[in-house]
């Protein structure tokens, strides 16, 4: 048996196409972010601007939540020990979960130790315990929903993107006495449009479907307290189950749900995702804790991401560069092909310390890669204009240079 | 549609079968350790002695690996920000899995967000790479093993529990030139016997199958340098893939893997579970890369630990009590009834102030609930006698007291 050729000719395929990945080396400098050293093979660091962060709001270095982790670390120590179950159950794990109930309108919430397990466990368990269920997907629902997706064992039907007449007519022509969830993302993370969750609700409402409202890329983004999209568009009542993330806007890691007892009892009592892992550590919930707390009375930080994903967008769309439509903070640049997006990638890190990291398939579909920048409110007016000249520059090489 | 009744319903069930799961709200003491903290409902606080966290060796507590997460916090902050791929791949990630490989004698290692990630991502992707696999698995392993197989989508093929007869009779009744897999635990959590490794590596080698041992409850504690019962055995350079947590006798959060490095670059491009989520904190990398170079050198921890439990099965059985047989740290204590164990369990906790959860289907085998001591180097002779005496009442209400 040649297992080593076997692996090795899976790599070499990677290759081939052009999307094998290498990751850049990088370590954060506490206060001075988006700055950070960048490794290179020998060792030695040299400064850069990160720019595709999923950290949103630079609240992975807001004094409150490095205290916050620290603050445990004295009382408690590194790890929890254990499962929820045994041992791994804390005061920080209750009142972090109290917190986010509340934060989303709803009963209870559980932690996860990270969105997508949050996503593959929830959807899986559901799926299971409502028998000959149907789940109807959003044909760009993150891996870690169709993998939960496929756990759960039962029928599927994907509907196109954001296209709610499809998701009628897949409604409709299931038999009614069937139980049905609708699972999308409020935001999709590498487009940047946003779900109409109030028309999906009416089409649930309608239909007898639960919903499941992925809000990864909004909470602590949107909404007067940072609840998401669902809280902005006031129809966090309205969704059965809410998804979140502790690693993006928050800063820290881990994943959760929010929803109603009797559901959040059942996911905590029958997901294997959940029941049969180490607990997030202490210190994590601890710093989510804070942050999440911070970013529900400080409106700040949304507002200075929101001002500058909007200048960022105008400065590329000033230069011509070819940003794809985005309703968000997220500023998707097309490149098109797998080898050129690396290419320009290399080039922004090399000669411009400007870090962003191409996104190619399995990320998006094949020809719509991309760069995909996060600017956050920590980024400035000069590393944007530096940012776009650079740009325009392998852009367009012929063209006179724009003044940075 | 009465999904609400459906919900309900389903924790109906658990109560009815007196396995409905109530966590034990604690906060540890750091310096204290086993001793910790628990709350009622009213958040009263009162002290009590943990004797059933998998932190085996109280690393969770060291000073080396707290201040090593101190530095880490202070030096970059709370998260990664990012997928590996995408910004979050730090010099912490990179120097701790260059530690992991080291410590197994292999290529190259893989860090996932925990020890149940790992073993779900890697045997899903392994047996999707492998065309027409089977793979042979332990009746008795892991849950997230069975996750990794069962979402592999390949034939599988269960063997009873350590007997190596029926998994030769499996192996030798399939297809030699299709490709193979065994996958098993080298410490059996809920029962504490071990593995034949060498002999299983005998069977891979006659019928050229890959092998994949979770270490999960050996890893830090078995071995010269902390390798597990595989470099205990000397068989490390046997196994394809051995698969560890960092949540466990490292004291901190987090699993990985360790392996060619062909396999760990094909479980790195293409499992989803590793690529689209949030890498480890850095704070958790850093106090994890802390943990496994101390205990590299230092044995002190695994010899007490050895003698504590090799003291408290002493004592259990000196009593009469109903200790299982193991061949490890671990000692379970057969109740063979939910109800039961649970009551035995909350009298523990509120009359002695012994903080040992019961372990209930779906854990173990209904029948076979029990309760399941880690004594740890930290657990003192009189703690443990005081327990034995507790144990003792409780089987034994009409004999004679033991002195504590």
């Amino acid at each position: 048996m040649r297992y080593d050729q076997i692996f090795s000719d899976a790599i070499s395929r990677l290759h081939d196409e052009g999307r094998y990945r290498v990751f850049v080396d990088i370590l954060r400098d506490r206060g001075a972010y988006p700055g950070a050293r960048c490794f290179d093979a020998a060792g030695e660091a040299r400064p850069i601007t990160v720019w595709c962060s999923n950290d949103y709001l630079g609240m992975g270095q807001h004094p409150e939540v490095l205290e916050a982790m620290e603050a445990a670390i004295a009382d408690v120590g590194a790890g929890s020990g254990g499962t929820r179950n045994i041992s791994g159950n804390t005061h920080y794990h209750i009142e972090l979960e109290r917190e986010l109930a509340d934060l989303h309108g709803k009963e209870s919430a559980l932690l996860f130790t990270s969105g997508y397990v949050s996503n593959d466990a929830t959807l899986a368990t559901l799926g299971k315990l409502l028998p000959g269920c149907v789940i109807f997907s959003d044909e760009l629902n993150h891996a870690s929903m169709i993998a939960g997706i496929r756990n759960a064992g039962c029928e599927r039907k994907i509907f196109r993107h954001n296209d709610l007449a499809h998701l009628e007519a897949l409604l409709a022509e299931t038999d009614p006495a069937r139980p049905k969830l609708i699972a999308f993302e409020s935001v999709y993370s590498m487009d940047g449009d946003v779900a109409q969750i109030a028309a999906i609700c009416d089409l649930a409402d309608r239909y007898q479907a639960l919903t499941y409202l992925d809000e990864v890329h909004a909470v602590g983004m949107y909404g007067p307290r940072g609840g998401g999209i669902s809280e902005r568009d006031g129809v966090a009542h309205r969704i059965s189950v809410i998804e979140g993330t502790l690693a993006k806007a928050f800063g820290v890691m881990g994943g959760y749900i929010a929803a109603d007892r009797a559901i959040v009892d059942c996911i905590r009592s029958y997901a294997p995702g959940f029941i049969f892992t180490t607990s997030l550590s202490p210190v994590l919930a601890a710093g989510a804790l804070a942050s999440v707390r911070h970013l529900k009375a400080s409106t700040d930080e949304r507002e200075g991401q929101q001002a500058a994903a909007r200048r960022l967008k105008s400065l590329f769309r000033a230069a011509g560069l070819p940003v794809l439509p985005s309703d968000t903070h997220i500023v998707p640049l097309l490149v098109g092909d797998p080898i050129q997006a690396k290419a320009l990638s290399d080039h922004l890190l090399i000669e411009h310390g400007v870090y962003v990291q191409p996104i190619n398939f399995p990320t998006v579909p094949r020809g719509t890669e991309r760069l995909r920048f996060t600017p956050g409110p920590l980024h400035g007016e000069d590393e944007m204009k530096a940012l776009t000249a650079a740009l325009a520059a392998w852009y367009f090489p012929y063209r006179m240079p724009i003044a940075a």
